[in-house]
């Protein structure tokens, strides 16, 4: 028999909504229990009592009760009206069925800075805790007016020594002040009362700010959390593990799949950790694009297999019973679905990776809470296991060639058409989705922990239509998706440029593939002069190379490692695009600075088309 | 004769969309030149002459090509190198017709930290500009790797001693590393070859970040920019006052109107410095509302008219000609004006203010870029004069009672309804307008720059739906609106109480205008046990207060000035709803702190309403 799952716990104060929205999204999430936030319980119609009822019902216990503020080291007449307003917060804890109290260290101009004041009225507080059966959990916030470290605030709780007096540690002011974690092991667990979890984005700003608005879920940020939580453990700490996340984004964000983002984070920690997670396999190793899906609509099917045939893709199957071409070059695959509603539009559908497992791959992402998608099929057709990323974009794990029933292909039959001579193009080299800006950490942390892959560092770009911050998700070999989204929400004008998704091909040779798509007429993207200027006064490059670029509109970028040639094709249908690239001696990215430039001839061609 | 306004330029960067879309915006709003961001010409598909003569015929100059970056304090090969990208830089200059350039201080690694040798290269770059009858404007980036202050470049300007070589001030560089600005009355004028203006708000951050994402346009920040230009002035410097602001809202708003709030927020900060501002007349003195509209939709105008009556107002006029009722009590004016193509809507459409001289504020609005609106009128009827606020709202200038043809009243000539008892409504209080995100620093601008309202501090805070930022302009007397926005998109999840309005009518008895509204049914919301558990806990009440407001479902709130005591209805059509409240002892704001336990009420009663 297996070791239980830790006790997941979440702060209501993550999710947005009245508490009644909140409680019911966290029980649909799996949490087994909640830290109820007074504000939202002074917002609530339902008395403590009903709340109570209410989680018994859900499945929820409520593990906290938060945050009791402004309390210590205070001059008497403040303490006897900090103690009457306790004892109201205890009768509501009672009716809630509440036994532990955050009371958080004091940020009140009233209070002094004497730790003896501190810790004898904090045993006061404990005393009166004591007697109705409740417990105190004291914490250092990072910005409290004198107790702003984990180790102050235990020098505090241990010279109360109170048996209902201990400790909460919060990573967030853990981390963010730069405290050595380590440390923690040398408090004893049983003193250790609550522990909560937050992530957060490195931030060079003033740590209120920073705490209030960006925290995030474990995995999205750059906190060292299992080595934090590790720690913790070590004191023989075993209470829940328990998120509390102030978040702009998610505090305004439908709580249901926000909840879930929170579960997916705290599954990831735990198997980071080495803990018992129900159900989760390790994932298993990827080998590149199976193929990527366009959803097409009406008017835009045969301009799409127009572009596929201008870019040297040859239709070489159709779907048994579906409405789905397969078009092939290279080790690329585009599968171009008209099984869509919409009448002008084609974005991208699904994406499909190679899996050394597909069903241990599809077992890894039911239990990281990825939504599996139901699928009709005929009685021959292959059982492909797919599920739906945050921004509803379908991710299929596939074993091309494999020889049971799994091979998708074989639900293609074969067209008569002889395969074209190509233009060069090898196989899938990326996959850019735009992503609404309140999924974006969420995206990120589904592609970790749900298919494996490993986020890179965020990178901020000004576009002409606003800021684009972009972030690759990748194996570090065959598979890679930059995740694309605006920085704030993208105005009401310029739209036909907004969210342009893309597929990026491979080339060996992109000149060659560029003079080859010239040749035909293919509808490859104009660079202007003024950017191989700009690039000439720039960069020390041949004369000859950058008459060749200019010549057929590819762009150049280098990195440390190496080059990075490149094109783009104009938009198709209202928000699709390709590109084809030649990485050379190990460039890594995806040259994000010519971006801009492609967006601003985006525009252009939109306008020349409308008129 | 009086004097020439002061030139007006705008860095293109202020600006979205392509270079073209940008230089379109600036001309239309009435700038006199632009400065060139080199990343939007290197997008442009136009080449720099096609860029001059676009220029020319939409009456703009070039003042600046702007930025060249790392230049200075480098080895001999790198110097080389710059030395070859300035002269490919200024042959685009050339034909841009443009002959300044800003070069801003190094951040290269490659840079070394000697003055002298900065200095040495500038000159010769002064040198290499000179024989092409251009010149240098050099800057110190807050962020510079050697040189972050203006005292600093003016020492290596000064030691290097060319005429091609002068200074470029940013009011953002200098403000933000709190440089003492009267030192810039030691440089001599001629020495200033270019001045650039950006507000900001104070934030406790990194000063790039903060420098790049959240730059305001002059008077929406908090910088003094006129005691900042005063001095720069005072050096006898005569060039234009050029706009450069990095914001991440204007980045991705429609150009057009960011370009007029620019224009806006130079032509305040003309009038503070006492510059000619053709047309400006001072704003006239306000002396309260005139009225509220709301525009209502089929459905919403007879439960609207109902919920007044409930409040307490009568029917006490029909506009001649317009489907637009007059509704009174007290001093507070409503009018429903069912003139709206929407079947089940209503909105805040109008707001009228009292002024001592509408014309002249109508005057002073049309100097201030505002958008004087058409209006249709009878040929008996009263010639109102409204503009268009940032979020559509229509902003009357009246001067009701006046004896001549301008009182508005004499346009709803009254019904034979008699006057109801009333409920102790003596007037509107304050009016609560929901501003998109992105137009609420513009809509603080519009209010102070155009009415003469002074905006009060930010506020933030967390409610049920996600955090909103509040900011009162007031002319600390008889007008006060409330602008309210939340801080990133909404999510699309609980649309019903998303974007609520209100009005806010004042009464000397809030518990008695309650009782009276409880005894006759009106749609009162209800404020739940909780709210008033947690009122007990935290402030000492009298308990037969407390008892009272509990009973009345009357909110209280208090700040170092007095008490404010207030309810709220239920929301009416999609997004209306109204206020009472009773200011005691010159209590100032408007209780948000109380905002979330109103908006959880109003999700509660409209989940209840549809289900």
């Amino acid at each position: 028999m297996s070791a239980p799952d830790a006790r997941r716990v979440i702060a209501t104060v993550c999710l947005s909504g009245t508490l009644e929205d909140k409680l019911v999204a966290a029980a649909a999430a799996g949490f087994d229990g909640v830290e109820i936030f007074e504000n939202d319980l002074i917002a609530s119609a339902a008395s403590p009592a009903e709340i109570r009822r209410h989680c018994v019902d859900l499945g929820l216990t409520i593990d906290l009760y938060q945050p009791f503020r402004d309390f210590e080291a205070v001059p008497p007449e403040t303490l006897r009206a900090n103690l009457r307003r306790a004892e109201r917060k205890f009768d509501v804890m009672e009716q809630l069925g509440a036994d532990l109290m955050l009371v958080c260290s004091t940020v009140s101009p009233d209070a002094v800075d004497d730790d003896e004041l501190a810790a004898e009225q904090l045993r006061l507080l404990a005393e009166r805790a004591a007697a109705r059966g409740m417990r105190i959990a004291y914490e250092a916030l990072a910005w409290g007016r004198f107790v702003t470290t984990y180790d102050h605030s235990w020098r505090i709780v241990r010279s109360a020594d109170h048996p209902a007096l201990g400790l909460c540690l919060d990573s967030f002011h853990v981390l963010s002040r730069g405290s050595d974690p380590a440390l923690i092991r040398t408090i004893p667990g049983e003193k250790l009362f609550f522990l909560q979890l937050a992530d957060a984005p490195r931030m060079d700003m003033d740590v209120l700010q920073w705490s209030r608005h960006h925290r995030l879920f474990p995995g999205q940020g750059s906190f060292d959390l299992p080595t934090f939580v590790a720690n913790v453990l070590a004191t023989g700490y075993r209470g829940p593990l328990s998120l509390e996340v102030f978040n702009d984004v998610f505090r305004q964000a439908d709580p249901k799949p926000a909840a879930v983002d929170a579960m997916r984070s705290l599954r990831l920690l735990e198997e980071q950790l080495g803990l018992p997670v129900t159900g989760l396999v390790p994932a298993p190793e990827l080998s590149g694009y199976a193929f990527a899906e366009l959803a097409v609509g009406e008017g835009a099917g045969s301009r799409l297999a127009d572009a596929l045939t201008a870019l040297g893709f040859t239709l070489t199957g159709k779907h048994r019973s579906k409405p789905v071409q397969l078009w092939e070059q290279g080790g690329a695959r585009v599968l171009l679905n008209s099984n869509s509603s919409t009448s002008d539009s084609a974005a991208i559908g699904a994406l499909a990776v190679e899996s050394a497992d597909p069903i241990r791959s599809a077992q890894r992402a039911d239990a990281m809470r990825a939504p599996i998608l139901p699928r009709s099929r005929g009685p021959e057709e292959a059982s492909l296991s797919s599920v739906a990323a945050p921004d509803g974009t379908e991710v299929f794990f596939c074993r091309t060639g494999a020889e049971n029933a799994a091979d998708w292909l074989a639900d293609f039959p074969g067209t008569a058409t002889p395969l074209a001579p190509g233009l060069g193009i090898t196989g899938i080299d990326h996959i850019a989705l735009t992503q609404p800006f309140d999924h974006f950490d969420e995206a990120a942390l589904f592609y970790r922990a749900v298919v494996g892959l490993d986020p890179e560092p965020i990178t901020e770009f000004a576009a002409p239509f606003g800021m684009v911050r972009s972030r690759g998700v990748t194996d570090r070999g065959s598979v890679r998706i930059a995740l694309n989204g605006t920085l704030v929400r993208r105005g009401e004008w310029a739209p036909a440029v907004r969210d342009p998704q893309h597929i990026a091909f491979a080339t060996a040779d992109a000149l060659a593939t560029a003079r080859a798509l010239h040749e035909r007429g293919a509808p490859v993207l104009r660079i202007p002069d003024n950017y191989y200027d700009d690039l000439e006064a720039r960069v020390d490059l041949d004369p000859e190379l950058l008459a060749e670029l200019r010549a057929n509109s590819v762009l150049y970028d280098r990195d440390e490692h190496g080059e990075f040639l490149h094109l783009f094709t104009e938009l198709f249908g209202s928000r699709i695009f390709f590109e084809v690239v030649q990485r050379i001696d190990g460039y890594r990215g995806c040259a994000v600075a010519n971006a801009p430039i492609r967006m601003a001839a985006h525009r252009r061609q939109r306008l020349a088309n409308t008129g």
